[in-house]
């Protein structure tokens, strides 16, 4: 049986106007590589509604999961909600659960529960909250969308509220091997033991050192006997070149 | 007159699997909003044609320009050439030009110049070189797709050659209002702002630092006036709150 498949969807300009790097595509990467859910496509798109909305129906149409990132705050340019409530053509609204969440978070912190904190108890109908133990204001997961913050210690944190309840399936397992010559001098023997061992995918990744070229092999894959298989090879023919 | 717009498009399993954090993007972006080139999208998909060449459609009918990193080296995963190949209906094969700068290239380093490093060679027909300081194996233009190399010291260099020949527009400028409380606080009079100056963007970065709230306001445009008047306001409204 295969495993699941998940697109993450990072929601914001300021990762496309070059003034952040993103940082949660990496690491929800590597979660879902350990939960055994294949990791298919990211995009990034700005905060603009239409552009989300597009983005969405066309992801969560084609993976079994879609992961979002950013956009659910308390101002302006917040829109996520308002898009996955569009894409889905789900009414949006104050939801009782969340605000009370909300007001018990400002009771205690001593600041002001205003109309614009309010807005991110704005759940569309039909959602699942996802815990936020940082700053409590919610994610949510809507069918096969999850929705999170795009702050990387919240987006994390919501990230281990959410994968528990997800199933997932064969852990994606990897084997390096590191060369110390360049990509090109191992490239047909290569081929032909991932075209041997085609369960599993071959990646060549170049590098150069202190002006030195060399590849890191990387084999990938959900068995690991057939990872043990195909290492053993690789090193005999690594050897052997 | 309005900037082009651009997509990026990185092909490469190691990102999407976890292993390596994508450095190429965030790089680009910062370089096409100094040239006045409008990032509007990014996506990540595998080694995997199809998918490369759905993307590279999608994405080249939609904007003036798209750049595509990742795929272009000597192994049997670098088939980024075919689906550029593919995806226009053009002819690939091995150009003279860029055979003789990869001959001399083994020639000068000792190298052997087999079949798989022949590969990188291969140039669809119509297409411009990029040019490579850095390991020489060139990059190359089709219409308006961009193709460089994923490592990245290389994709920088080729952007570097590439980005001069491009037509920019006006540079994307930003200024940055640190508050020392959380964006809630600011929601309502910042929309009412963001609303007046619609000409501009703002943006809003919540962080914490030292267990206390703050905020990064970030107003973005392409009129440096505009922009110094907004940051007045903003300075006012954020004094007064």
């Amino acid at each position: 049986m295969s495993n699941p498949t998940a697109a993450i969807l990072v929601i914001g300009d300021e990762i496309l106007s070059g003034r952040t790097r993103d940082a949660n595509m990496h690491y929800l990467a590597g979660e879902l590589a350990t939960k055994g859910i294949d990791l298919k496509e990211a995009r990034i798109v700005p905060d603009v509604q239409d552009a989300i909305v597009a983005a969405l129906n066309a992801l969560r149409a084609r993976y079994d999961h879609v992961f979002t990132s950013g956009g659910i705050g308390p101002t302006h340019d917040d829109i996520t909600a308002d898009a996955v409530a569009a894409a889905f053509g789900q009414p949006l609204h104050v939801r009782d659960d969340a605000r009370d969440l909300l007001a018990r978070h400002y009771d205690r912190s001593g600041l002001e529960f205003n109309e614009a904190r309010m807005r991110m108890a704005r759940i569309p109908e039909g959602a699942v909250l996802i815990d936020n133990p940082i700053s409590t204001a919610p994610g949510f997961s809507l069918e096969n969308v999850h929705v999170m913050a795009g702050v990387p210690n919240i987006f994390q944190a919501m990230v281990a509220s959410l994968l528990p309840r997800l199933t997932g399936g064969r852990p994606l397992l990897s084997q390096t091997l590191r060369i110390e010559r360049g990509e090109g001098s191992v490239a047909k023997p290569l081929a032909a033991l991932a075209a041997e061992f085609d369960d599993l995918s071959f990646g060549s990744y170049p590098f150069i050192q202190n002006g030195a070229y060399g590849t890191n092999i990387v084999v990938r894959g959900t068995d690991a006997g057939r990872l043990d298989a195909a290492m053993a090879r690789l090193a005999a023919m690594a050897g052997a070149e």
